[in-house]
């Protein structure tokens, strides 16, 4: 086989066999095939796709590259579930202890951010004494014991996607539906679980800014995961402004548990209520009814959040955070911003509340980075909420950062004030 | 800058400005941008193509990436010639002595061949003597004495096209019209003359397969040459043939001695007729009827012969080949290919007589490989004509081969006869 074969191919939308991909990417991944042939793959991916055949083998071949997880030790249905990222989005925190209460298994495995906050991982770690990285006898060991555990990713699964993924993010080449899918599924399928559900997130804070591609993702993501014998659900959901009201790691470990406690209601909650209740019939707890009221009770009753103490116990963490949030490192500075005129909420614009919430320290600026667990930003409103000038919109909180004339700037302009009440969307727009 | 942005703003049709392509060209050409995101862009170029003002920039930044070539010191108009490349292409061994004997200076400097056949300097070189390598001083001493020269390319002419010609083979990349336009015209403005005639070779046994691919290569060719203060046409041409009787090295230098002086006529002759007499034109030589005539005249007198000879001698060759072929090195084998029925020619396969010319050894399977500089072909008859089965319709030589087997069913293969005659393309089909 040939590499400027298998890229004219691809750039002629002709399809590729089965060996041509195994090899393609067994080549990249063993050192044989370089870089500059692969980036030159990957752009023409961009413009040609893939079909969806391809990209079931793609996915495949990336899921093989490495370590699969047997999770056989797991004593019953395992579910896990994606999200495609955004910001301020605890909803793992929220959704693993839920459906640990109702009875199904979730066993998670979680990356660090890159980018304008941090990931599930370093949300947990705000969490006094939390450990991530946690064996794999152990991890088992803690799953059927309390239902849920939130490790960090090992450095033997799907070495193609690091690989790969390093590639993509310096060569332009990482807005491909196909691609994506194939590195959301390689590690999906890697890590083991029977049951997968995607959130794919949609709108002006998500990688897929609009709905049709969110669909086709979403869609070629379920098909891609039963091809490989997973029970896959997608669903697409909101993201035109940040997820619930706090954006940083200690203070969104903080929502989680108000949500936990149900103390906190509103668009946050109904998402997380939605997305475990899928899960749970996924899973199979019964129809999509039953498994709302099983989530809405899991809550209600208090055993939602005693897995979620459980969990941080489990791992290390002291689970009196959940009841004493002064045990999480405090934020020494703060910076209120204030309405400059009354009216609607018409727009909060998330990647501008990420970028000002990443200036704040809470997230990393580049690879290895420290976050700043303690910083971040609260939102004091929403879309849609009437508020008078002078009024407090967002609180933005350091420790790390004194001076917020910066990411105040940010934050103030990622805020539209309008005399008309907008549009707002509902937080679960379809299931795929 | 950022390689990023750049390559996102190329894969999104967003034009760079000038300042962009000079830092990525510069950056590859100096080592600080790597090769995996050069060709990332040039496979975002070769899906979203580049402007015409976007070429001629590229172009530009790639001749100042090394030495620009000052032909000043030549006592008149200088006229280059350059061809995209076809099998049996040796016009320029006959048209550079026909225009030195009407007055104009034809500057040449050529590559080697990597391919089928050998490059021009290749054929050169199996006249007993001849030297390619000639440093400049003496190569303008040589121009301004016989008219002519026809020497290597020097290390110091366009590193950039080097570098990312070199990558283009072996990331597909090579068919984009901005960027072969962008690699040949980089080349033709550092090699310095005034005026630029373009053979762009169309058909199945050309770079282009169709005409219209041809006269977009050709007008940008030209666009981009007058942009950069040159003279330039371009004439397009048939190559849906191997041009000429001979394919090989010695063979075609014999053949365009058998043009010189006058004794073989037919599409070859009539090509570099038209060709000589574009660029006599181009050269101030009087309208495009004075310079046929001239042209024709210089064979019909000897005088073409003439500066053909001395040519040689300029450069160390045995100017007596051109009058006793036997002092080229003799093929030591023969193997002749007859036709299996009588019908019409109605088509010889350009691609697969260079196949089998290579597996004569006329040509090099890799870079800094030996070429055999008797090996080739002879075609015995061409499209249109009408055998008899059992005629011979071509004949294999080689020295380094004695086992023609592979090389003959190449060469059978390559050859159709039906009942029909075929339609005949004229020699130029278009000048631009």
């Amino acid at each position: 086989m040939n590499v400027c074969d298998i890229i004219f191919k691809t750039k002629r939308h002709e399809k590729l066999k089965e060996e041509e991909i195994k090899w393609l990417i067994d080549g990249y991944v063993e050192g044989s095939i370089p870089d500059y042939q692969i980036s030159a793959w990957l752009m023409a991916v961009c413009f040609s796709s893939l079909t969806e055949e391809e990209t079931v083998i793609l996915t495949k071949v990336m899921r093989d590259s490495g370590d699969v997880l047997d999770l056989g030790g797991i004593n019953g249905v395992t579910v896990d579930k994606h999200s495609t990222g955004g910001i301020g989005d605890k909803t793992s925190l929220i959704i693993a202890p839920v459906c640990a209460a109702c009875g199904i298994y979730v066993p998670k495995m979680s990356g660090r951010g890159l980018g304008f906050t941090g990931g599930t991982i370093d949300k947990l770690e705000s969490i006094p004494g939390f450990q991530v990285n946690i064996d794999f006898d152990r991890y088992i060991d803690i799953i059927n014991k309390n239902g849920a555990a939130i490790i960090a990713q090992s450095g033997q699964l799907v070495p193609a996607d690091k690989k790969l993924y390093a590639l993509r993010d310096v060569t332009a080449t990482v807005d491909s539906i196909p691609l994506i899918c194939s590195s959301i599924m390689s590690k999906k399928l890697a890590t083991g679980a029977d049951c997968i559900l995607l959130d794919v997130k949609t709108g002006s804070g998500a990688f897929m800014k609009n709905t049709d591609d969110a669909r086709k993702l979403a869609e070629l993501m379920v098909k891609t995961g039963e091809s490989a014998g997973k029970k896959c659900r997608a669903m697409i959901t909101d993201m035109n402004e940040p997820l619930g009201n706090a954006v940083g790691n200690s203070l969104e470990v903080i929502e989680a548990c108000e949500i936990l406690s149900g103390k906190e209601k509103g668009r946050l909650y109904e998402l997380c209520m939605e997305l475990a209740a899928n899960m749970l019939e996924l899973g199979g707890k019964g129809n999509i009814e039953e498994c709302r009221k099983l989530a809405v009770n899991a809550i209600d009753s208090g055993c939602a959040m005693e897995r979620f103490q459980k969990m941080i116990e489990a791992q290390e963490g002291d689970p009196e955070v959940t009841e004493n949030y002064s045990l999480f490192d405090k934020p020494l500075y703060k910076y209120e911003i204030k309405a400059d005129k009354s009216g609607y909420i018409s727009d909060i614009n998330s990647e501008a509340v990420g970028m000002a919430a990443l200036m704040t320290g809470a997230g990393r600026q580049n690879k290895g980075g420290k976050i700043d667990s303690s910083a971040g930003i609260i939102l004091n409103s929403h879309r849609g909420d009437y508020i008078h000038n002078g009024d407090v919109i967002m609180t933005l909180y350091s420790s790390s950062v004194s001076d917020f004339s910066e990411a105040a700037e940010k934050a103030s302009d990622s805020v539209e004030i309008s005399g008309n009440m907008p549009e707002v969307q509902p937080a679960v727009m379809e299931i795929i």
